[in-house]
Formats: C-alpha cells, structure tokens, sequence
C-alpha cells in the first residue's frame, strides 16, 4: 500500500475514541482538520460535504456509528440497541444518493445485532468501522489495477468531479484508476472538469493531481464536448454514487451529459466503483432518490453572489446515467460490461473476483 | 419599439461627440457606465467584456470607428483613410469570433471609401454607425416576432449565456424571442443556464429575465441534460456569434453540448440571430476562428481563485454547433431550415424576408 503513504492524505482518521477528518470545503487553499467525539458533528460533516464521495461518506459513517456507540450508556442490550438505530438513523438521513453510505451502515447495524454480549458492541462496531474503512482501500487498490488495463499509453482521460483519495479515504475510483495508469509509467494526461457548482473538480481533483505529478488541464463542464468534438479525449471516466441491478449509475451532476457526449463522439466511458457501490435491491436507476441540494450553491460562489438578488435556482447533486451510455463498469471484482441486468445479476459480490476481459 | 422602452437598459448611446457604455462585467451588482471619446476605449471595452454579445459588439465597433474617425487629423483623403485603417483595424483585432463586429467594421470602411468629400466622411461614419445601431434593433423585433410563433404556450424554453438587450444593444435575439412570445401572453417558462465562465446567464440573462418579469430558473451548465431527461425542456433557443455558409454556428462556450443534449432527447434546437450573423464567405464552421482566453477566467471568480496556485486552466470562449444538430435558424429575413447549405446559398441577404414555414 505505497500508494496510500505516498499521498499522506489523511482524509478520515480513527484515533480510539474521536475521528479527525480533513475538512474538504476549505481545500485547496487551507487543510484543516475536525475532531470530534460527537457522531452528530460527523452527520454534519457528511451533510455539509466537509467529507464527500460515496466511499467516504460510507466510511465516515461507519465511524459515525462507532462514536455514537461509544457515547451510548444503556442498562440493557434493547435499551442499546434502541439508542443506537437513533445514531444510524440520524447519520442515514444526511444525504439520499450515495449507496456506499447505507451500505455501511447497515453493516454497523448487522454487526451491533448479531453481538450477543452487550459489553463487546463497541469494540465491534469500532472494528467493523476500521475493516469497512480498509475494505476501502483494498478495493480501491484492486479496481484501480484492472481499470489501468484499459487506459493506453498516450491517452487523455477526461474526468468529472473528484474521485481520488479524497472521495474514498481510499486510494480512489476513477481517480485511482488513472493514477495507476501512470504509475505504471503510461503517459496519461487528464482533462478535470470544474464539477458546478461546489468544484470539486477545480478544488479536489487538481489538488490531488498536482500532488500524484500527473499533468492535466481543468476545463468548466461546459467545454466537454468541445474538446470530445476536436478528438482530444480518449476516454471518460468517472465515479458513482449507486448503480442499479441493470447498470444504471447514479453520480454527479453532469455525469449523464458526459455519457450523451462520449456516445455521440464514440469515446469510451467508463464507470469505476467499489462494488458497495452497487445497490442490486432496485431495478434501474429511476428509482434512486436524487439529492436536491440548496439554491445558493448556485447563486453564490463563495459567499460571493453572482445572481441578482431573489434569483430562482435548481440544484440537484447527481444525475442517473443509462446503461446504454456505460462501456464497462470497473469494481474491485472485475470489470462488468453490457447486458448489465445479465450480468449483475450472477455477480459474485462476495466470491473471488470475476475475469476482467 | 415600446419593447425597447419599456426594458430602459442603454446598453450603448451616441452622445454626439462621445460614446457611454454600461459596463457589464459589473453586472448585476452595480450599474456603472463607461463614457468616453477615445476609440481606444471601445476597443478594450470589447476585448474586456465590458459590451459583449455578437450584435453589441457589432455596434460598439461601428461606434468605435466614428469616434476614431472624429479624432482624426489629416490633410489628404488619403492620410484620412490610412488613418482610419489603424482604428479599424484595432477594433478588429479584439475579438475573432463574432461575425458581427466584422461586418460593422466593414460596413463602415465601405462608407469612408465610397463618401467623396473628405470633409463629409465623418458625418458619413456617424450616420453609418447609427444607422447599425438602429438596424441592430429593427432585426432583433423582426426575428423575435418571427421566432415567437415556433414557441408554444406552457412551453419551459431552455436558454444558453445572455442574447437579450445587453448583448445585441437592441431587443434581443434568442432571450427576444422568449420575451416577444410571454408579451403575446404565452406562459414561458425559462431554464437559464449560468454559462461558466463569466456567467452571462447567472448575472445577466437572470437579470433581464427578472425585469422582464418572465419565471425562470438558474441552472450549472451540467444540469441541462438531467432537465432534459426529466421532460421539463420543450425546446432550446440559443444565439450565435458567426453563421457558416452550410449553417454551421459559432456560439458560446457549452452551446454545442446542448445541441447534442437536445438531438438526444428529441428536443428542437434553434438558433435566433440577425443575418449580420451569417458569414457567407467561409463554407463551413471549421473555418470559424475560436477565442481562446485566458486561463484565470476558468481558475478564478471575481478575484478568488478556487484551484491549487499554478492550475493550468484551457478557456475556448465559443464552440460550433454542426447544422445537423439545429432544428432552425430564425432571422429576420424569416425562418431557415435544412439543407442551410442549400438554403443560404439562395437567401436573399438584403431584400425582403422569405416567407416564415
């Protein structure tokens, strides 16, 4: 896991009875870290995408759930219990889209009922914590080596949003995938979109890509098919937040005009995803709930207004992308292409990987 | 002309010796107003931002010319001329995208050359010059009217940068279009995209369509494709910047995924401009150069900058739309369609209007 130190980004940390988190609303001009011993403060946190990215949230809620537990005082093993769904209901009802964070919570939840002596919960949930926060890192690992497989030489990968270390506490999906690419010494060069509005792209993505020496340009979104249409682009690839049973992927907003833009132009566009990821209790991608996010993400950068004052605006945080538009998705499992329904549906979520092909 | 009236924005005026520009880069916050009878003025003017917009620039350029022809000495009609070349060819070179700008510049060349005496030429510029001001005007309420009737009532019209008063200095092109349809009562709706990097849409779309009195709502340019998606899009009017001969159209950066968007989605796509828009001379939108400017207007809003220090940031101003993708070009000569190459080739650029299908 050179990988991993090489970076040195702490971006979640469990330090035995509190977490400290790198706050990611002030990068890339300030590193400030939170610690706190309080699971409602990592709610917020989670709320306020001072941590962001599905796996990070899946993490930071995992240990969410720990604290929690720690500052739970029941005479009885119900009495715990009770007190403690309060916790995952509270940490589950901070953002809707991500399945990585649910997917971890009901794991929290799994391990707290099937503890049967109440004196051993916490320390379960704190190891149950730490094993989903480097379950993380592992697949991140893993999916990052069989993606690089398909990024050639030369290539220039365009990228949306931010999904490196950051977004996973990991080592990174989409992100992962195109640092391994150059670290095994393939000249990748990368076009990052700015991400509106919260510029995770701007922020994030080039912070980490600064750090890894990897070259890119940052472009707003509004310039993808530009560069698509003069044949710059040799591939997209991006994150998710959940994927339905046939493939459909829910991620940032902006991601599906990407796929429209990728299809049209013939470029492949790849989805890379830890396979906590995929949420295979719904059929498609019309039933993931979409975050709706305040107007003023959009109205104001920074404090700074942009609008005339009273201005109407829209923000949903995520778009849902159709199979069709997906080439393959990459999990730490293997790399899955169309039909996806077929192919999920025999899916070995907790076997040995599949063949990457 | 009670439309004119009736918004009260003087985007640019003729003071008789000097010209006053609203200067909107400043736009919505503050209304301030450039005034000057320096050409040199105009020039920057144009090249900063401050009058933007293809028909604005049009004007501006043609204003530009009188007033550098006003601070022309000369003995000869011939140094007059040679004179007159450096004002004209330093307003051409601030912007080289827009076919407008060019066009008034020529207009006003022609004037110069074909007045005999030399002591009548500068009156002859003025004329010119508000002569195109005045044209500018009778052709954004021609093809609003014209283009009105494609717009239905109940209809949620997506729109792209700003194309009202501020950028043509007259009615409107494709946000004239919008305005003349909700005058005839029709209950418009609009999504406005902000259209990074200088949101013209966040601050000066959102601006004109509040006074308007029009509902509207902002949206990040990579929202368009989930609204689309969602069925809220009844069609996508957009302005342009430079018309090739076969149709194809230079317009704002991120106009051309929307074109894609559209195609997808089955959406009509049109594009409002006046015939001054149209380049005959060039045969396709290859031939169309595309500004690029600098990178701190990506990396940067209004002096904070979101990146890392040192983030390398690529900034086309425009894209071309290939003809394919647009359902119609509305001018006010009347309504265009496909074949444009076929079409164009026999539109009568300076006499009557052809019929509106």
């Amino acid at each position: 896991m050179s990988e991993s130190k090489k970076e040195e980004i702490k971006v979640i940390e469990w330090l035995g009875d509190r977490v400290r988190l790198l706050d990611q609303t002030r990068l890339p001009r300030d590193e400030v870290y939170l610690e706190t011993d309080r699971y409602q403060d990592i709610a917020s946190a989670i709320a306020e995408l001072k941590i962001r990215g599905a796996p990070a949230i899946g993490v930071a809620g995992a240990y969410g759930v720990a604290l929690g537990a720690l500052g739970i005082e029941a005479k009885s093993g119900e009495g715990f219990q009770k007190k403690l769904l309060k916790v995952i209901k509270d940490i589950g009802s901070t953002r809707p889209t991500a399945r990585n964070l649910f997917q971890a919570l009901e794991r929290m939840q799994r391990v707290a009922e099937s503890t049967k002596a109440v004196g051993d919960i916490k320390q379960a949930l704190i190891d149950e914590a730490l094993k989903i926060h480097r379950e993380t890192l592992e697949s991140d690992l893993k999916l990052s080596e069989l993606g690089s497989a398909l990024i050639r030489d030369g290539w220039t990968v365009l990228t949306h949003c931010n999904t490196g270390v950051l977004a996973t506490a990991g080592y990174g999906t989409a992100l992962g995938v195109i640092k391994k690419a150059a670290e095994q010494g393939k000249k990748i060069e990368v076009i990052a979109t700015e991400t509106r509005p919260l510029l995770q792209g701007a922020r994030l993505t080039a912070w980490e890509l600064q750090r890894a020496g990897i070259p890119f340009h940052l472009i707003t979104d509004s310039m993808a098919g530009y560069f698509m249409k003069q044949g710059k682009i040799n591939c997209v690839i991006v994150g998710a937040d959940r994927i339905a049973a046939n493939g459909d992927t829910a991620n940032k907003i902006g991601t599906y005009t990407l796929a429209v833009l990728a299809h049209e132009h013939g470029i492949p566009f790849y989805v890379a995803a830890p396979t906590t990821t995929i949420d295979m209790s719904i059929a498609s991608g019309d039933e993931i709930p979409i975050e709706e996010r305040k107007p003023d993400e959009v109205t104001c950068f920074r404090g700074v207004c942009t609008t005339p004052d009273e201005c109407d605006a829209l923000n949903p945080a995520f778009d849902v992308t159709p199979n069709r538009y997906i080439t393959a998705i990459i999990t730490e499992r293997g790399i899955i292409r169309k039909p996806y329904d077929r192919h999920l549906a025999k899916f070995d979520f907790s076997g040995k990987r599949i063949e990457a092909d």
